[in-house]
């Protein structure tokens, strides 16, 4: 507990931060309302200008015919999984083993839903065609998660995806896109996100991640998913009568991140390369295809919390608030890039580097 | 539809309006941040000052163990009762017929928790004991909603709750509070929220009707269930990042309207007074005993819109937006008083109801 202090306070008190966007206050959303004219009024129970709009400009940035904005990821899937099955009358679906849905969720999808996973593919890597062609269990939808976020933030090839989704349609099973990082990926695939969700059935994105909005999500799809999905919405209680604070804030991050994922994804490169200089440190993967990637260390949680906070105190650079144990030799964390990387200053956080090599040796 | 527009374009003409507290626009959300530091941390998944402090400050007020925020009641009220029914190990929850969950929630309750329901009562009182003992159906729960919003906002003799409450701690069975308007009952049957709560073992209220906020519910009882029902926001997709648009706005408008709910209930019956001496109007109930209650026309929508729609426009003053058929000869609307009401022009507000009076003659 003391050592998590440790480097939690460390990374408290550093003047500078590597991940996201900055901290995440009230600042976040007073800016969003800032040039909001005060007359804009609610929406009501998912009817109203507001809502309408924002749901349009996401349906023509996807591709998709209509789009809905939920208060969350997990209701949002959740609901995309139960109308395919519904419309299939087969209550089995297929994911990572790391799907979000499988350990992020509390099971909502089975307790809820009464929908059964096959879990697809070794959870260390992404899913290939022939973990599909391989399993002879009856689905009503594939979900695959672009990137897939608990391995660093890995993907497929493109064209592996392309197959995956011609594969699907020729066996009548759904394919949903688990897009919570779809905008940070597109840089990598250079593709439009359109291109990449017309290999889909339905497709969330989120706008909290990449995008830095306060919360929410937007399920895409063709006009009668969605319409029931509106249904499905309220049976979940997430058909508030005001969601426009979300969607005030997703809409303005939108505008001003949208055109910086390549940005984002060119610093994780150069961020990934200065870790893996270092003795003893890698990331996963090796070369990032996002806004993502994961640190190893080759040392113990409590080892590297102790080497992190004395990296803090000496350059003023914050890299982590934690570290997970991933065994008694080897441990990691979570990168995500953002607004503040470009921030930062580079010979300190070169510095930064040449500490963590030498403390790494030792 | 074009009958509809009369009233409807009448109303957002007329230069005041009786119902509410004013339009539910930006200003709403800005007002209730004005205050509110900009580096106040945002809580993460449930976690965090905002979040706790408010929590325990409901808990607090309602005399209940704990609390939970959650986003919406239709969420907060399912769980309720799918907790009290596993704990029972019995499906079958009691409620009246017009409630909430049964006519507002497109079968939340039965699709997603697979709970079936008992409906006591005629839809057109509010239940009494006589209800339940005469029931023989084995329930887990029993939820009551105070006021009965559909028939006017009724409310039971005090006694009987009490009469009920014990009943069902006898016989076993949960009693949940529907609380929606529960603020704006406590004038009338002259208790603190502590009190008419202790008589249930779990409460919801919510901070956009009488209180006036954005969204949002909390959900109080014992803190085993409260722990659990934090299990089930997050399996519903309620467990968002950020909550703190509606906690803050809740908090702000619950301290700025909890102490005057007794002056809404006062205008109430005196605005209900006003419509009772109009020739073929009456309002139900006769006497509110809340800030709510609906006005009866004996008269069929489509003229009550002329009608209302031509007072409007006589006297600047808009009483509601919409009238609903009850029937070919009658029609009604729903009556809700909040801060708008104190700032009419009481010399133009008898002239609608002389107004009023004459043309229901005629």
């Amino acid at each position: 507990m003391s050592e998590i202090n440790i480097l939690g306070d460390a990374y408290k008190k550093a003047k500078y931060k590597v991940p996201g966007h900055g901290p995440r206050n009230v600042q976040v959303l007073k800016d969003a309302l800032m040039e909001i004219n005060e007359e804009t009024e609610s929406e009501m129970y998912g009817k109203g200008k507001v809502i309408d709009d924002f749901q349009e400009k996401m349906a023509k940035y996807l591709g998709k015919e209509a789009a809905v904005f939920f208060p969350s990821g997990t209701m949002a899937q959740q609901i995309a999984l139960r109308i395919w099955c519904d419309q299939k009358g087969i209550n089995k679906v297929a994911y990572h083993p790391l799907s979000h849905l499988e350990i992020h969720e509390e099971d909502g999808l089975k307790k809820l839903h009464n929908i059964k996973t096959i879990l697809l593919a070794d959870k260390d890597r992404v899913i290939q065609l022939e973990d599909i062609t391989g399993t002879e269990e009856d689905i009503a939808c594939l979900l695959l998660e672009l990137p897939q976020r608990e391995i660093g933030g890995q993907l497929p090839e493109y064209k592996t995806l392309e197959d995956i989704s011609a594969y699907c349609k020729e066996k009548g099973i759904k394919l949903h896109l688990d897009g919570a990082r779809l905008f940070e990926i597109l840089p990598y695939y250079q593709k439009s996100a359109a291109e990449v969700c017309a290999l889909f059935d339905s497709v969330y994105v989120s706008f909290y991640k990449g995008i830095g909005g306060i919360a929410g999500a937007i399920l895409a799809g063709n006009q009668v998913f969605t319409d029931e999905s509106k249904i499905w919405k309220r049976r979940h209680g997430g058909d508030l009568i005001s969601l426009y604070p979300y969607i005030i804030s997703a809409d303005y991050y939108f505008d001003q991140r949208i055109d910086k994922m390549h940005q984002y994804y060119e610093e994780a490169k150069e961020f990934a390369r200065y870790f893996n200089q270092c003795h003893g440190v890698s990331t996963k993967p090796l070369v990032p295809v996002s806004n993502m990637f994961h640190v190893q260390f080759d040392a113990p949680k409590e080892d590297m919390e102790t080497i992190l906070a004395s990296i803090y105190q000496e350059t003023g650079i914050g890299l982590t608030s934690y570290v997970r144990e991933v065994s008694n030799s080897a441990s990691n964390y979570e990168v995500s890039i953002g607004d503040l990387y470009a921030q930062l200053p580079k010979e300190e956080l070169q510095k930064v580097f040449t500490l963590l090599d030498e403390k790494m040796k030792t």
